[in-house]
C-alpha cells in the first residue's frame, strides 16, 4: 500500500494505491467522513463487474445501507456531455442529495471527468471521491481534480478544477481490464518514464510483450507515475507555470491523430505512443536532440501497439490541418520535446515543415511495422 | 467614487460604486489587464439602453473595436437555465474565446449568475468582470463570486464560486430602472439595514414615497451595501461559518412566497420584503424578540409595496407547505430572526405553530392595506 499526497491550492489529499482499498482505506474514510448519503457514479458495465464489492465495502464503511443512491450512464467519450450531465443533475435533484452527501466517481477517465464536474457544480459543489478503475485514469486523470465534458469537436471545452478528497487507486480493478487497455495505460506510463523516470522504461522494457505478469509490481508502477503526476499538480494546479503542461508529451500529435483517425479508432494511450515517436522524431529533425531519441522510444512505445488489433489510416494532411485548426483558435502550437532522456522543454514556433517530417516519418516506420495503410 | 474591497479566498477584488465608472474605472482596468478579447455578455433590452456607452468606454480602453463579441439571451428567470449556458457554450467556442480573453457581465442578477457560471466553466475558466445594472444587483447578486443556473423547481441549484477581477456599480445605469424595481433593490438595502445598518435605515424613510430624489444620494447607499455585503462574504465565502446565512433574511418566507404565486407575479424584492415582515413578527410570536419589531419594519416596507400595482393572491396553506418542501429536500428550516434591530441570529428548530401564526398575521396587515386578497 502506498499513499501519495497532493497538496494544491483547492485542497491536500491523499492518493492511496493498492490492492483491496475499497474494504480497509475507502470503509475506513467513510466512517470518519460519515456523509448522509453516499451517491455512486459509473457505468452499468463497470458497477457490474466491481459494484457488488465496493457495495459491501460501503455497507461496513457507514454502517448503513451502502449507496443509497446509484447514477449509470453509457460508456464511451460520446456521453461526457452536456445531455448526460444534465440527467446527472436531474437525478441528484430527485433523490434529494445535499452538501452533507458524497459523490463517488466510479470508473475509467469518463467516469471521472464528468463525475467531478457533476459534484463541483451541484449545489455549488459536493464533495467527492475518485475511484478509478482503468490504469490510464489512475495515473493521469483520475488525480489532479481538472474535471469536465465534451462540447461538439472541443474536447473538455466545459469543466473546472475542483478536488476530491482521495483517490483510492484499487489495482483489484485492473484484472478484468482488457490487454488492450492496459497497453494504452501504460503508454501514459511510459510518457512518465521519458519525463521524468527512467526506472519506470526499464520496468516497462523488462515485461514480455509490453504487459505485466502474475509476479510483476504493477501497483509499484502506478504509485510511481501517482507520485510525479501529484508532485506536478502540487506545482502546477491550475496549468498556469508550463510544468503541468509537460504533461502533454505527446498530446498535441496524439489529438490530431485521433480526431484524423476518427475518435474510437484508436485508444487515447496508442496515439499519444505514436505522438510520442513523433514528437521524439521532431527533437532530432530540428537539432533539439542531443542524441538519438527515435529508438528508445520505439523500443518502449511499440509492443504496446503490437498485439495484432491496431490498424490505423490516418489522412496526413488532415493531422497536420487538425493541428493547425487547433492553433487558429487563439491557442499556440506548442510542443513538449525532449533534449535527451528525463529532459523535458516546452517548446513553440517550430517551423511547419518539421512537424510535417516527423509526422510522415513516423507513419512510414508504422507502415513498415504493418500497423498503418 | 467608492471603492470596497472584497478578500475571499477565490480572490481579492474591488467594488466600485459611482457615476460615470465605464469611462474611467472600466476603461482604465482593461487597458492594463489587455485581455486579447472582450466578450460582452448581456440582455438585448440592457444592450440596447446601456451598450452604446459601454461600447465606446471599451474602445477607449482596449485602443481597438470596443466589445469583439456579444451574447445575448432573454430576459427573466425562466432563461438562466441550462438551455441558455450551452448557447453560450456554443456561441465562445465558434468565436474561438480562450483563456487570454475576458467576459463582461453585463445586466441585473439573472445576467450576473449566468455569465459569471459561464466564465467559471468554460475551458476551466476565464477571467470576468462584473457589471450590475440593477440596484438589486448591485448590493447583493453582483458581489460575492455566487454564480449558477436553476433547474424545473430548484433555483441555483447548479453553480459554483467564482469571484469576478472586480465589480463596477454603474449609478448612471439606474436612472432607467422602472420605478418597481428600484423599489424592489430598496427592499434588499432595508434589509442590510435590519441587520446592521440603522443609519440606512432612516435614510429610506426620510424618502418620500420610498424612492430616492434627484439630490438624494444613491450612491452612497449603494456603497453602504456594498460594503456590508463584501464584509460578509470576505469573513464566510463559502456559506460555511452562518455568516453569510444572514444575509437570507426574509428569504425562507420570501422563497415560498414566491412560489406560492408563482414566479414572475412578486419582485424578488417585494417576497423578501412581505418576509421580512413576517420573520419580526415571528420573532415577535415566540417572544424572541425584546421589543415590537413588526411596526419598524412596516414603516420601512410598506412603502416599497405601495405604488399600487402590487396585489397578490397566495394560497396561505401552499407558503407552508413549500417551506416544508424545502425541508423535506435535507435542508433544515432555518430562519434568521432579530432580536432587536441589527441583532440577527439564526435559528432552527421554530414550532410550526408559530411559523403558521406569522404568516397569518402578515397576510392579513396586506388584506386590511389592500394588496392581498
Amino acid at each position: 500500500m502506498a499513499e501519495i499526497q497532493v497538496r494544491t491550492a483547492g485542497g491536500a489529499y491523499p492518493v492511496h494505491v493498492g490492492h483491496g482499498l475499497y474494504e480497509e482505506e475507502l470503509a475506513r474514510d467513510l466512517m470518519r467522513i460519515r456523509p448522509a448519503r453516499v451517491v455512486l457514479v459509473s457505468h452499468p458495465s463497470i458497477f457490474e463487474l466491481h459494484g457488488g464489492r465496493l457495495s459491501a465495502a460501503l455497507d461496513a464503511g457507514k454502517g448503513g445501507p451502502g449507496a443509497a443512491f446509484t447514477f449509470l450512464f453509457p460508456e464511451g467519450e460520446g456521453n461526457k456531455d452536456l445531455r448526460t450531465l444534465e440527467e446527472g443533475y436531474l437525478a441528484l435533484l430527485k433523490s434529494g442529495i445535499t452538501r452533507e452527501d458524497i459523490l463517488l466517481a466510479f470508473g475509467g477517465g469518463v467516469v471521472g471527468d464528468l463525475a467531478g464536474f457533476l459534484a463541483s457544480t451541484y449545489m455549488r459543489g459536493i464533495r467527492y471521491l475518485q475511484l478509478p478503475t482503468t490504469l490510464m485514469s489512475m495515473v493521469d486523470s483520475g488525480i489532479g481534480g481538472k474535471v469536465g465534458v465534451d462540447m461538439p469537436g472541443a474536447k473538455n471545452a466545459v469543466g473546472s478544477f475542483y478536488q476530491p478528497l482521495a483517490v483510492y487507486c484499487d489495482i483489484a480493478t485492473l484484472i478484468t481490464l482488457p490487454g488492450r487497455e492496459l497497453r494504452s495505460g501504460l503508454a501514459e506510463v511510459a510518457k512518465y518514464g521519458f519525463l521524468y523516470d527512467a526506472g519506470l522504461l526499464r520496468i516497462l522494457e523488462g515485461w514480455p510483450g509490453g504487459l505485466p505478469g502474475p509476479g510483476d509490481d504493477l501497483a509499484g508502477v502506478v504509485a510511481g507515475c501517482a507520485g510525479h503526476k501529484a508532485r506536478v499538480v502540487s506545482a502546477d494546479e491550475r496549468d498556469l507555470s508550463g510544468e503541468r503542461a509537460l504533461l502533454n508529451y505527446g498530446h498535441t500529435f496524439g489529438h490530431a491523430l485521433e480526431s484524423a483517425c476518427g475518435y474510437g479508432e484508436l485508444r487515447h494511450g496508442e496515439a499519444v505512443a505514436v505522438g510520442m515517436m513523433m514528437a521524439a522524431r521532431l527533437a532530432e529533425l530540428t537539432g533539439f536532440a542531443r542524441r538519438d531519441l527515435s529508438e528508445q522510444h520505439r523500443r518502449v512505445l511499440m509492443p504496446l501497439l503490437g498485439d495484432g488489433s491496431l490498424h490505423i489510416d490516418p489522412d496526413q494532411d488532415r493531422v497536420l490541418a487538425d493541428m493547425q485548426t487547433d492553433k487558429k483558435k487563439g491557442e499556440r502550437l506548442r510542443f513538449v520535446l525532449l533534449e535527451e532522456m528525463q529532459a523535458p522543454r516546452l517548446i513553440e514556433e517550430i517551423p511547419e515543415r518539421f512537424v510535417k517530417s516527423a509526422v510522415e516519418d513516423t507513419l512510414e516506420m508504422l507502415r513498415r511495422a504493418g500497423l498503418c495503410n
